[in-house]
């Protein structure tokens, strides 16, 4: 007899808090890093789709599925900048595992911290590939809810020491500032974009209008710079000029999304970009030299998500850091749901477990 | 200051089951009914797509949602036939409810048992629009997990009190007679589906096998039935034999998704059938004259989904028939997400709340 079928586990976000705090924020992203990298170099084994969009006037909200056959996942995320007006986050997200073979939920989880971290473990293992060998300063602009997930994924899985901070809202940079004090990094306060870039081997674009925005200029990019970029993530949200495209080497997570998009929305749809697991598996070159301008266009993708629920799953054997849902109807007979309907009526009899 | 953002009602398979039974099973069916009619009525206002399937050798899981605009709604359901052999479900489910304008879910619950009842609901919705107008005998072919639900809401709905019910395996043929005890309907048992059709003006299928069967020939079904066809409902699986789609005039929810999954899978592309919206609307004819064989070509649609979501959440106020799942991580300061993990890890002061 299998156990507990109709039971679910459930991480709250409480419980993910105190996850991410027991193995620690750094080992968690790098930990999830090989998840996510281990993902890419299957990549043929997924069943792919873009992610189904319903778009509204302040908003969209996303269903993100994926499976390899064996287990199957989905992230349920909204994403609504005006909401921070409110009090409210602008991306909720939350996601489930399933098992293939029976269809049947085996994981239920907030992820609206998991897609902050999967984020920038994904931008970490991309940059893994492409940034220049030696980089040690990064700058980020946007200092809004990403910024310190991106800093330490790219300390723990690069060893990036210097960090500069650059946001059009300086509360944000200061809070950025305060929360990144004490993790082993040098963090400089910069006060325009121009300032943050100087000196940085890495450039990531963290930043959350939805719209065209140009948060970076040709001008700004020397040679060999990797650029993170990861703010322009839906159709009509973009934050490079068109012409540093034109002048970088261009890596995507999965084409047909990021033409819709990504950074790519402004050239044109033959444009040539490469699929990242194609560098990790070795059919397709990363950096090549040092005077490479290399871009991780990044509008993240369901098999990240799909990464991401696989480590919390086996992470969380053993902690005691979830509920267990009363989810999935689990009649004696099977076919006989209406009759266990009808038995709930009756109370149980005496000495019955409950 | 909006309270307790964070949470999110969850219901229970146990919660449904008391919710049922409190409201009343055959109420329950009646009042969802309207709920459907009234989304269906207003057809239009909705974001439509087809279901969102992924396939495998076993069964299939897929995600459905749609939008009217102000109310986001989406279904995780899967279908796996043999499951019921391991003592799991064939069907499973669950859904959510959103807020449009921020994204942000406001209910969760178990769909199982909500899917038995809005797929009853529906078929006696399409029925009183297409069954002969004195309709007082059904058959059902298949008496699995859908049968009983299927009698009452057409008691609910139609005055429907005799209902004949056959299945290849008497023992679910039973089980659906012990359910249906003292429920005001009067039961016969019979011992093939050429009896059980016999004087009915409805015949319910609603078998479960995943394959092309013929349950009803041409020569069971006379003059003036109303066929109410539940159980073909994927690719690859129907229910009646050609000849009588022929015969019949067809009626479907969504078109696009029943070309891929309904009966009409065995017909032209261009077949022409109504959809029931148009029917409820005035829009097109339902039920024509008394000779006329109508077939309500199910296959389940996510906007009924959507007004069991909705219904649900408007009857479960001031139940308590909920938990509240702290599914939404809500900082203090919407971008300070990482601060909200950091003041995680720190015991609270002594005096704050919880």
């Amino acid at each position: 007899m299998i156990p507990n079928l109709n039971l679910v586990p459930f991480v709250s976000v409480d419980h993910m808090m105190k996850l991410v705090l027991r193995v620690g924020v750094e080992r968690f992203l790098a930990e999830l890093a090989d998840y996510v990298e281990e993902d890419f170099r299957r990549w043929e084994a997924f069943d792919k789709t873009p992610r189904v969009a319903s778009h509204s006037a302040e908003g969209v909200i996303e269903l993100m599925p994926t499976s390899d056959g064996r287990v199957y996942g989905f992230k349920y995320v909204n994403g609504h900048p005006k909401n921070t007006k409110e009090g409210r986050q602008t991306v909720t997200a939350f996601g489930v595992l399933a098992e293939v073979d029976t269809g049947y939920p085996v994981l239920l989880t907030e992820m609206t911290i998991l897609t902050a971290l999967r984020t920038a473990a994904t931008s970490a293992v991309a940059a893994r590939h492409l940034a220049p060998r030696d980089a040690s300063c990064m700058a980020i602009i946007g200092n809004g809810a990403q910024a310190e997930f991106q800093a330490l994924a790219f300390k723990a899985l690069l060893g990036i020491r210097d960090i500069r901070l650059y946001d059009i809202d300086p509360v944000a940079t200061e809070k950025c500032v305060r929360n990144l004090q004490g993790q082993g990094l040098r963090i400089t306060a910069c006060r325009s974009t121009e300032e943050a870039v100087e000196g940085a081997h890495i450039i990531t674009t963290v930043t959350a209008d939805k719209q065209y925005a140009t948060i970076l200029t040709d001008n700004m990019v020397g040679a060999g710079v990797h650029i993170n970029a990861v703010g322009g993530d839906c159709p009509g949200k973009t934050e490079l000029h068109r012409d540093i495209l034109l002048r970088s080497d261009i890596f995507v997570e999965y084409t047909p999304q990021t033409r819709i998009e990504g950074e790519i929305q402004q050239l044109a749809a033959d444009h040539p970009v490469t699929e990242l697991w194609q560098v990790m598996t070795g059919q397709a070159a990363g950096r090549r030299d040092a005077r490479q301008i290399t871009l991780f266009d990044s509008v993240g993708f369901a098999v990240e998500d799909f990464s991401a629920l696989r480590y919390v799953r086996d992470k969380l054997a053993g902690t005691g850091l979830h509920q267990d849902l009363d989810l999935l109807a689990d009649p004696d007979e099977p076919r006989d749901l209406f009759g266990m309907i009808l038995r709930a009526a009756k109370p149980s009899p005496v000495g019955e477990a409950a």
